[in-house]
């Protein structure tokens, strides 16, 4: 037990009241619709916030509302800046919730509602602690809170915001709470995410459909160019097939695989639940290692010809193909996109017009694991949770973290307090209050922790 | 000049009432809305058949009309089975053709409709050919025709009916007229077409689709494995990657090499129509040989995960092609499908659920291009054309005539009169009037030699 829980145990009922209230704003971001709701959701935070004692600004030239806020209180003291993001997934599968998304209901000691871990919930973590913090006096360090409209969208406005408004956001330590835990009852460091590249692959054969049979020979169909191209970058087992693709792939850490060892990932459990028998792993690689740690290739998507029911005998005019790497440390997007776009050059086939679009990269994470904040963040996890935190990875891209690891500060610090079981993205999106109610401690506990190892540049 | 030619040009304007009555029927069996027209047009060509001494028989128990009719001489004669389609293609691209194709239009020494090459126009061919020999006493052989109905739209009808009332067609020659030329102004023999073997793969990874990031390693995307499967049955060659594929072929003889070198055949005309830089041939083998006399593998279709605009990182759940090879004498359908299935099995990587359909094959043909009854035609044709028949294969799949080899008589003759750009199945279908005529005559001098050299069995 710690003074910050006595302390929110006492003022929980009358917080939580602001926590259903954000959790009500439909704040879809993809759908313009939601737009309005969207900004009276900022527009709400940013009163929440001005109410709790920051300074705020709302940035809304580069999209939906950028939010700043700035709980500053002395310059001697490190700064953490705190991401967030107000927007959520849309919730047109209505039919398929206990009830309306945004009315958010209290079920078997957890809250259903869109938006309650991902992302509104550690937001409000976030904010209950500088309430609690507050109560002991001044807080511990300085906090500046940025919070997106467009992260549910893959809209631009913070990365735009990042790149040129920098010094308004410069701190010592960027701490990101949007990612996720990885077992029930405990907390997770995710100090890692891959990178990105996506390409789309034209390719043009004749120059309009044909018959196959009056055809078939001299005429090399897209189809089975687009079949050899793709097969010509990968294995079955899972290799990538691009000379100097993994040059610079880090290997991992023994104290990583330690680490992943204790995490007492369920091989079976996983099989059950991707619905495949059978796994593809590089040898020497567990599945985890294999999704968090080796970089990838997925086609996403292939088209071509004629799709319909039954036969049809047509040599087609075109095809193509979406295909995504995902990169980890320490390559480099951009090489990597040219090693792929090289290589496919290379694979076409003769009698094919190849085209390439990009769709754009993003760089590979790798944030803090160790040092003092990491330390802070492991003891006040140990201290509410009685277990220290799971350090993983994510298999998945998170294009802001490198960003503010470029343009704000390398110190990125990703905390995870909400499960696996969350189902966000999805229908019934819901959050034990007991991880709630751990999140909001540890962020307390955190903080304080900070001030006293955290460096100030 | 020949006695045929002048009674032609004296009777011509009255005969020819009768092909322009038969096009105006829309025949189209794709179509259930104008099957009344098809089966009009049937009893049309029956009544015309009957005023030409013919006995006649409509069967409709298989399907659309099969129409026999019987112009029988005398038993010691030798017998012709004339086959023929009356059913015609979909003309819904209206806007394209200069008038109605249901009217048929006389401009620049051509008729313009549809169904005028495709196949009325060789079956009246045959029917005034009976007219004018009948004017010099009795026909030199027995005829017979068997008209079907189902032609453009794959129906089975005249499948079944050959299979199982063969004794009616029972004949010492086939002759099809529905294949086409290959120049302007000369006839054709098309002595070989390619067999057929289609199958659609359909693939299974993962049983839901998953994100390609938190999921992109340790399980096999479908698509990724289409991609390896597909690969691993062609090169970019244009060479089938299956063992034993290439046993059965028959290679090309000298004379028939000599007989496509003297086509004067234009690659660099045929590279602009289909509209591609590169042909693909093995080595040795020129494009109409590739075409021609080469089994081939063409992806007829291909389709999965995310095919709409931008990127998705999805990793898809399911993925399938539809592939299709021709297959040349003496290949067998049945054996090259085992061949393929296996390959396919051993080519399926790991994590993936394999399912193949299969949809149909056809046995490749060979037909006459020597004896008695090509000797015969190739006379009549350069009686009237001046110049012997082109000598040519086809590289797409006539069904009907592999049935007829092997239900009927292995004395399959099929003799072309339409030339290559009568637009068959496009807009403003046409056959020049000369082609029409100098079908007529050869028709009729083709009986009349064949009466003296046709073994009767």
């Amino acid at each position: 037990m710690n003074k910050y829980h006595d302390l929110y145990e006492e003022q929980k009922n009358v917080l939580f009241q602001n926590f259903l209230t954000v959790l009500k704003f439909p704040s879809v971001s993809a759908d313009k619709a939601f737009h309005p709701q969207v900004h009276a959701c900022a527009d709400w935070l940013c009163d929440y916030m001005k109410d709790l004692g920051a300074k705020v600004e709302q940035i809304t030239q580069y999209g939906l509302p950028v939010i700043l806020a700035d709980f500053f209180v002395d310059k001697s003291l490190p700064t953490v800046l705190f991401y967030g993001h107000y927007d959520v997934q849309p919730a047109n599968d209505r039919e398929l919730w206990f009830q309306d998304p945004f009315d958010p209901l209290f079920r078997d000691g957890k809250i259903f509602g869109r938006g309650v871990a991902d992302d509104k919930g550690p937001i409000m973590m976030g904010l209950f602690a500088i309430s609690l913090l507050k109560h002991f006096g001044k807080l511990p360090v300085n906090i500046k809170f940025v919070l997106e409209g467009e992260e549910e969208s893959s809209g631009k406005a913070l990365f735009d915001f990042v790149e040129r408004e920098s010094e308004k956001i410069k701190s010592d330590l960027v701490l990101c709470t949007d990612t996720g835990g990885f077992r029930t009852g405990r907390a997770a460091i995710t100090y890692s995410t891959r990178g990105l590249v996506y390409k789309q692959i034209d390719l043009v054969g004749p120059s309009h459909d044909l018959h196959s049979g009056a055809y078939g020979g001299p005429v090399m169909p897209p189809t089975n160019a687009l079949a050899l191209i793709l097969a010509g970058l990968f294995d079955a087992q899972g290799r990538i097939n691009i000379p100097g693709v993994y040059d610079k792939v880090r290997p991992i850490d023994p104290d990583e695989r330690k680490a992943y060892a204790q995490l007492e990932f369920d091989v079976e459990r996983y099989k059950k639940h991707v619905g495949s028998n059978t796994l593809v792993c590089e040898p020497g690689f567990t599945p985890l290692e294999q999704n968090w740690c080796r970089p990838n290739l997925c086609v996403n998507g292939i088209v071509g010809g004629y799709t319909g029911q039954g036969p049809k005998t047509v040599l087609p005019s075109v095809a193509s193909a979406k295909i995504s790497m995902r990169l980890v440390p320490d390559q480099n997007p951009d090489e990597i996109s040219q090693l792929l776009e090289k290589r496919i050059r290379e694979l076409c086939p003769p009698g094919i017009r190849l085209e390439i679009k990009d769709f754009g990269r993003a760089e590979p994470f790798m944030g803090l694991r160790s040092g003092p904040a990491a330390d802070a963040a492991s003891e006040a996890i140990r201290t509410v949770y009685n277990a220290g935190p799971d350090l993983i990875r994510e298999g998945g891209t998170i294009p802001i973290l490198s960003h503010f690891a470029k343009y704000v500060n390398p110190n990125v610090l990703c905390l995870g307090f909400t499960g696996s079981e969350c189902n966000t993205h999805g229908p019934n999106e819901n959050l034990s209050l007991d991880a709630f109610d751990k999140g909001v401690e540890t962020t307390c506990l955190f903080f304080e922790l900070l001030a006293g190892r955290l460096r100030h540049s």
